[in-house]
């Protein structure tokens, strides 16, 4: 029985989308994902967070290792944006598939300052990484703004 | 408004629970992290299944890319089982924190196969990976039998 679902959510990776989309068996799973993804990031983003805003005792350690974490958690989501995963339990807001260019921009643009976060987290300077922690989050900001619901 | 709830999240870190614990806000996050992570990391590892079942057609970089990923994400969940994250939106049994040692032995198996089932993906032998793909497969079913409710 659980072979045979198995079959019957891989064929249907075939019939649902794209590229992208393919990866996933139906669109809830792709929905699912990117929030999964970004949760993840989010959270290792914010105990940087707390060291720059001086709510946590700054650990270059800590602040590098969880930077190299959310560096590579910032590259997942965006093949699960795929055509028919704009319904259901998302706020993902239809702008990010009429403006896919400006969309794939935001994304690269986060990926872009998140790379630099972890190179100033890896040097343990605590001013470099503040700087670097204020743009990245510009970018979230910035995407959120655009691109999902409140 | 936004920076007072941040600050008001912040300080909760410190109350909640020990050191592990202690890196989320709140219980009910540590609980969405070790899901979030569990099923990113799920998807990865079952894009190489379906591979390895002939569902897909074998592609060794796409084999690679997601082990080595499934791999990464093998090392997350665990420091998200602190103390007073056994209730909530959880299948977690009483299990994990009556016997940790136990426990902690399934998570260092999951991560040790996931690391043979990278490095059988690196080679690019389908064999290889089929192989490692069954050893990890076993720690996933032993410790959800163990320590997770149906």
């Amino acid at each position: 029985m659980k072979k045979l679902s198995f079959l019957v959510i891989t064929s249907a990776v075939i019939g649902f989308s794209g590229t992208a989309a393919a990866q996933f068996a139906k669109p809830d799973d792709a929905i699912k994902y990117r929030k999964s993804a970004l949760f993840v990031m989010q959270q290792h983003y914010a105990r940087i967070g707390a060291m720059v805003a001086g709510k946590a005792p700054f650990d270059a350690k800590a602040a590098a290792d969880n930077a190299a974490m959310a560096e590579i958690l910032a590259k997942l989501p965006w093949a699960a944006f795929g055509e028919g995963t704009d319904k259901g339990d998302t706020k993902a807001k239809s702008e990010i598939w009429k403006e896919p260019a400006k969309f794939k921009e935001g994304a690269d643009k986060l990926q872009t300052e998140m790379a630099k976060l972890a190179a100033a987290a890896k040097t343990g300077n605590l001013d470099s990484i503040k700087t670097a922690f204020t743009a990245t989050s510009g970018t979230c900001k910035s995407c959120h703004d655009n691109f999902r619901s409140q």
